[in-house]
């Protein structure tokens, strides 16, 4: 049944020319860069192949825009935030804006994070604004691929602030993390036991980190934990782009102190433009994601050999008992695949 | 000339049967044990050969220790720590206790981390010691195999507290982590700039913090330092294991407060032996290290085939340029694999 419905949409798609795509997106249409995301997106042969030439003829006009990613646990308010924020930047800064998000967990049926776009009902329906949920349920390796070669697009369609939402679960932030320029984590002020929620790592990784829901009786909470993120922050080591972590309340319910990201991100790329290493970053952002994507494919080729997925099911277990030295069952595995 | 001189080592070692080392080292005898360390960490294949018989006929009786990671930057007095404590678990303790190191930096030629034993006088003279310097220089993942299959000679040995050193810089910790049961940082109080040394993920990987040369004037900054270090913990989510991470002052150079890390280990080991997490660590390490050597190895077939290599070197620059897509440009290289 399911695979019958699945034929139905794929025929009834139409699918155009490269050159199609890339002057919609050209001409920010937004409906033609929509379709053009679900080729990213789709596993069909045919449509890889005719987003793949979308993505270069995008490529030449991509890279002129700012992009932020956004973590933060469920609850801080990151839709609320994004709402506000994206406004902001659509009625002060004259900017436009694209809304991604990464959630590998996400079903497209179920409503992924930014799925519910009644939840950024302002943002959505602005014309300067492009809002598109997480990719469906996927390995995180092919929702970040589509998700990158997503920005591309954006950009080429005159997007010049893409913010990158993820939540705070499983390796998602590191994927975000290696395709923006600029990490923020929000977060909520508590006694302690909200804190907990940050995974290991996420700190270390944010450029500033937003107290949000500074308001009402919050207000000296969220103070109390804007000076303790400022003092964990000190125990680590700076930044080799020479930027220093900066730490703010707001509260986007009441569209409060939402400018001061804004204002954060212009001082960051201010100093990192001037001392190259926004560019470099954007570059190493680059060659990682070409090794990532090599070690990834052959990793691919070689677990998906069915010799070896036996060979490794029946070892692993004789590995984690002690009664074979992994390097030994490693090199077992091998011999097998060199055969 | 170089090549000559290794012949002539490699001819003068007389290489014996796996049982006869496997015997030495059942009985032992710390010579044995060096000379079947020094198989395992040669590039000769056939010493590795033999190697992997003694190390199979040693996995049945290792496992039998407490294996204690030991990190921190040069200067926090490791080597002094190393030795203060070590010597206290052999006299005080009735312990027997292996110090391995790993430095993929370090040269033999030129004194690796452990390599000077001059800087652990008492220690390396005590019967119930076995100190091993750091395989010489080369790549992470060799030198970490060489350790990992170490210890379990050392645990055939009798040893019953294994401690890992190694420096805290590159991916030496995450390595070291990897393979043992409990993880020390060790540190000095200061102003802050001290602090800084620590590398980003370092602090959440530790299950205790020790900060060293508490003695005379600096008591007061590493009784400060240990409050610091606790807040900043506290924005740490808990360890899976239960596990509280504590943090200590110590003074190696006085032996003041050596004890206190083997109360520490001794809490540590009856908190995860009880609730299963010390089986459970272990096993997911082996589990980790067959994984890992498959990939090291699938990778270096890969990266060692004289076509992808010269594709690579082409397409890097132009993906860095941003004139290919990362994504298609890694298709372009797997393509050439399969052919």
């Amino acid at each position: 049944m399911r695979k019958h419905i699945q034929k139905i949409k794929l025929k009834s798609r139409k699918i155009h020319s490269a050159n199609y795509y890339y002057e919609g997106i050209k001409n920010t249409n937004r409906t033609v860069l929509s379709e053009a995301i679900t080729l990213i997106e789709s596993t069909n042969l045919e449509h890889q192949k005719v987003a793949e030439e979308i993505i270069e003829l995008c490529l030449p006009h991509s890279g002129n825009s700012i992009r932020i990613g956004i973590t933060g646990i469920p609850g801080v308010g990151k839709s609320t935030f994004i709402e506000a924020f994206g406004s902001h930047l659509i009625d002060n800064e004259q900017k436009k804006v694209a809304v991604l998000a990464i959630d590998p967990s996400s079903k497209k049926s179920k409503g992924s994070i930014l799925g519910d776009k009644t939840r950024m009902n302002k943002l959505s329906s602005h014309e300067n604004a492009f809002i598109r949920p997480s990719p469906s349920a996927g390995k995180l390796g092919g929702v970040a691929e589509a998700t990158r070669e997503t920005i591309l697009l954006c950009e080429t369609a005159g997007y010049d602030i893409i913010l990158v939402e993820t939540v705070g679960v499983g390796q998602s932030e590191i994927a975000v993390k290696s395709m923006v320029d600029f990490f923020l984590l929000l977060t909520i002020a508590g006694a302690g036991d909200e804190l907990q929620g940050i995974k290991r790592g996420i700190m270390e990784m944010a450029d500033a980190i937003l107290i949000n829901k500074a308001d009402g009786e919050n207000i000296k909470k969220a103070e109390l934990a804007q000076q303790e993120y400022k003092n964990a922050l000190h125990l680590f080591p700076p930044n080799k782009n020479g930027w220093i972590p900066k730490v703010a309340t707001c509260s986007a319910l009441n569209q409060n102190n939402i400018e001061v990201l804004q204002e954060i991100v212009n001082q960051f790329y201010l100093l990192t433009n001037s001392n190259g290493s926004f560019k470099k970053n954007r570059e190493e952002q680059a060659k990682f994601w070409f090794d990532e994507t090599i070690s990834n494919s052959i990793k691919n080729l070689f677990y998906n050999n069915p010799k070896i997925k036996d060979a490794i099911s029946r070892l692993e277990n004789r590995v984690i008992k002690g009664e074979i030295s992994p390097f030994k069952a490693a090199k077992k595995i091998l011999a097998l695949f060199k055969t």
